[in-house]
């Protein structure tokens, strides 16, 4: 393994994270907080400990998968680590555990929380706790990669390993391009958000804190009650804008090339449109009887509905206390995810039509057992290897949530809390059900299933296989043997 | 489609259900029970409907894997629907749904009960119920083939069909052998289980009831306590029959071939038995404060361990209230497990290995990316083929799963109940937890929900696309051409 440019990769994340730290220190210094100094000082040992690290040139610039994925691993902990230190120095969340927590849950963008109260947190808290949703989102190496020409190797290596979905669509033949114009994309949709907000008449402190949480997909809230104390305007706005972040954002590319038709025949784009749309129907039909006027209960039921799809975490409402079928349908779309490509976690909706494209092909071969099909998706046939991807992580992804489930058992809380804490984190949504539901908070697990939920949530974003690679000993056994042949002399 | 000789194989099954009958009616006389007459008139219908279905030769001998499943797929609704007619009939069980539950739940091996008095039904009906157990646990076709030459044709298709598990261990080159060697062993072992229950002190129809539910891995008991009122031998004596059911049947085969070597060498076996240890283990810790003696939670944790990966489902203890640890691993034991080619059900042991083995094998292949693994069991490189079929059964295992919860859930009961019937029905376990736990049973459900279930029962036991091949239009499309073909006289 090629350790020098793994080091010069969580360099250059540490000092571009150290950078963004001064925003909420702005932001703090804004509001007159004493606390924003913490943004500065760890900023500024983050800058300087990152250009250390990034100072030295590889030894080598060989960069594979396995380098691809364990920067990114490793970057993402790194990140959380040095991210939730103003949290934890500042006091304002005291135990390191819980702003560990607090931090990864906010860089994947789930958006699970350990506070009971977030609105004692200070502005600039608040304000670099949504930021993390935003940088998380898009990803911060696709961030590094739009901004720094990082020596020789495939630098779409590390694009794969952060990216969400299962395979990376390669807006142009460059990486450095396609980062660009995916960062682009997500910045001026923020910015129109932001704006939309504004005109709602939202504070600009509230509108670009639920912008970063809703263009990231996270969910992190400034309020108790998360949404609920907004207009039905603002609310809408953050519904519409929960979605189009859930979309692939190959599709805002192919309209900005003015390819509207391709855009709008993307199979995966329709198919999340119409699980959304069919969602709020049953959600409709199932809460007829909650004695709201229709037009509460459908702008309720397409904010939640938008926010679970798109793993975001939102809420309008207790959606706990819905009835079973609305509840059911909840839990069902936490698993389904967004689109690939978007900034949403999830299994994603390409690889649900693939999953069902593979069931019907398997019946028709009942049928016709020597005919040869192939499975399909906008009109091209999906690659025997990306298909064997597919089931392999859905297989993977099957295994960590039955274990964590059964880890996070051990507190002894009831098995809807474990089950959904578990799929809220996993699919980086947030809230659950029960005790970590809307109303909740994920203070009530012990530390080591916090430390359990705090993988999954990492597993999640990374999609699996970067995380799981740390603790696959094969990894570091060659590492080891590889040092063990420079100090021998032979490389 | 060759519909004829779907025909008489439906014809073939039907007179053997008939048949059989005989052995409830002659238990009905022995008692003295009025309601033996049933069996006599269902089972005379029976015989004289089947032989006149499977009078006319087929017009063809074709028999591919489609006929096959959709034989094997109606073969078994036909026996539920003859099976149940005594019940409802006699009055026993009063409304029709709720008879053919009881009589799906028990071909299927499930023994998920709609009663909630079980001790008021007469000997001759709850022999009956039992005994389908045995019938469906090495499977009514299996039978089938073992004792008629069916004509013509691929009889392997049918045995296919109806096994559990991704592959048929074909002990023997010709499916009549296997056949022939499966139900020997399986009624040796039955006898065995028998004699050893007689020598505890248990009367003879206990112990042939109670040996049919552990033979099938089905799990209806004859008391309202399920195996709690036993003696502790008693429920050793079930515990280690119940787990030697779920053994791969090719182990005894082996044995009895004397290759001992062989058989105590197969990878599922000893996982299999690893993970019951464990299991138990798991469980011992978690009950450590349970008040009772150290062997009574011993008898406790290894029956219940015993009972839920070998999808049996008896009880002798009301899990549904022990500790969050325990209630998740009985739950995550649903979904393993018993081996392939044993009567037992869920995903099978086997699968779940090469599962592990598919995770493993990918993070490999991050390493090194070009180096080609392949995934092993028993020595031997399982076939792709194989592999293709484990994932796509495991993908629309999850579906179905999933959807089947969403239906149930519009009765509006909670989510554990929902979830755990779905599994406990789909895996042909019997029991879940909260609702339909030990103490609980299935009346709960509106009709519709019993029905949903009943789909899930037949699917997890013919394991799953036989009974979808049913809704796929296609199938019948086809039928229709070759209708209208045989009409116009070119076939």
């Amino acid at each position: 393994m090629n350790t020098s440019i793994i080091r010069r990769v969580l360099g250059w994340l540490l000092a571009l994270e150290g950078a963004f730290m001064l925003l909420p220190f702005v932001v703090g210094l804004l509001y007159r907080e004493d606390t924003a100094w913490y943004f500065l000082g760890v900023g500024a040992f983050s800058i300087v400990l990152g250009l250390a690290l990034a100072y030295k040139k590889a030894a080598s610039s060989v960069f594979y998968m396995r380098e691809g994925c364990i920067a990114t691993a490793l970057g993402w902990i790194e990140l959380s680590f040095f991210g939730c230190l103003p949290f934890y120095l500042s006091g304002e969340i005291p135990r390191f555990t819980d702003a560990m927590f607090e931090t990864v849950s906010g860089f994947t963008t789930t958006g699970a929380s350990i506070l009971s109260d977030v609105e004692s947190l200070s502005r600039c808290m608040l304000f670099w706790r949504s930021f993390t949703h935003w940088l998380g989102g898009m990803g911060v190496l696709v961030f590094l990669l739009a901004v720094i020409q990082l020596p020789g190797g495939s630098h779409m290596n590390l694009m794969k390993a952060e990216s969400p979905g299962p395979s990376v669509g390669k807006l142009r033949p460059k990486v450095r391009q396609t980062a660009r114009i995916l960062y682009i994309i997500y910045f001026v949709m923020t910015v129109i958000e932001v704006v939309l907000l504004l005109g709602g008449g939202m504070e600009l402190f509230d509108a670009l804190t639920t912008s970063f949480g809703t263009a990231g997909t996270g969910g992190f809230g400034i309020k108790n009650d998360s949404m609920a104390g907004y207009s039905p305007y603002l609310q809408w706005v953050v519904t519409i804008f929960m979605a189009l972040f859930g979309v692939n954002f190959s599709f805002y590319y192919l309209l900005l090339l003015r390819r509207v038709r391709d855009a709008f025949s993307m199979e995966e784009v329709l198919t999340y449109f119409i699980i959304i749309l069919a969602a709020i129907g049953i959600l409709m039909w199932d809460l007829r009887g909650d004695g709201l006027a229709l037009a509460d209960t459908l702008r309720n039921a397409a904010f939640q509905v938008s926010s679970i799809i798109t793993t975001t975490g939102f809420a309008t409402t207790d959606f706990n206390s819905w009835p079973q079928t609305s509840r059911t349908v909840l839990v069902i779309l936490m698993f389904i995810g967004a689109c690939a490509g978007s900034t949403g976690g999830g299994i994603k909706v390409s690889r649900i039509i693939v999953m069902f494209r593979t069931m019907i092909k398997e019946l028709g071969s009942y049928i016709h057992p020597k005919s040869i099909r192939k499975i399909e998706m906008d009109g091209k046939v999906i690659e025997h290897e990306v298909l064997r991807g597919i089931n392999v992580f859905f297989v993977t992804y099957m295994l960590i949530f039955s274990l964590s489930v059964l880890a996070v058992s051990i507190d002894g809380l009831d098995m809807v809390t474990n089950f959904t804490a578990v799929a809220a984190t996993f699919n980086n949504i947030g809230p659950g059900l029960e005790l970590v539901g809307p109303s909740g908070n994920f203070s009530v697990f012990s530390p080591v299933s916090k430390w359990v939920l705090m993988f999954d949530m990492l597993a999640g974003r990374l999609e699996v296989f970067p995380m799981l690679l740390l603790f696959y000993p094969p990894c570091w056994k060659n590492l080891l043997r590889h040092r063990a042949a420079v100090a021998r002399g032979v490389h």
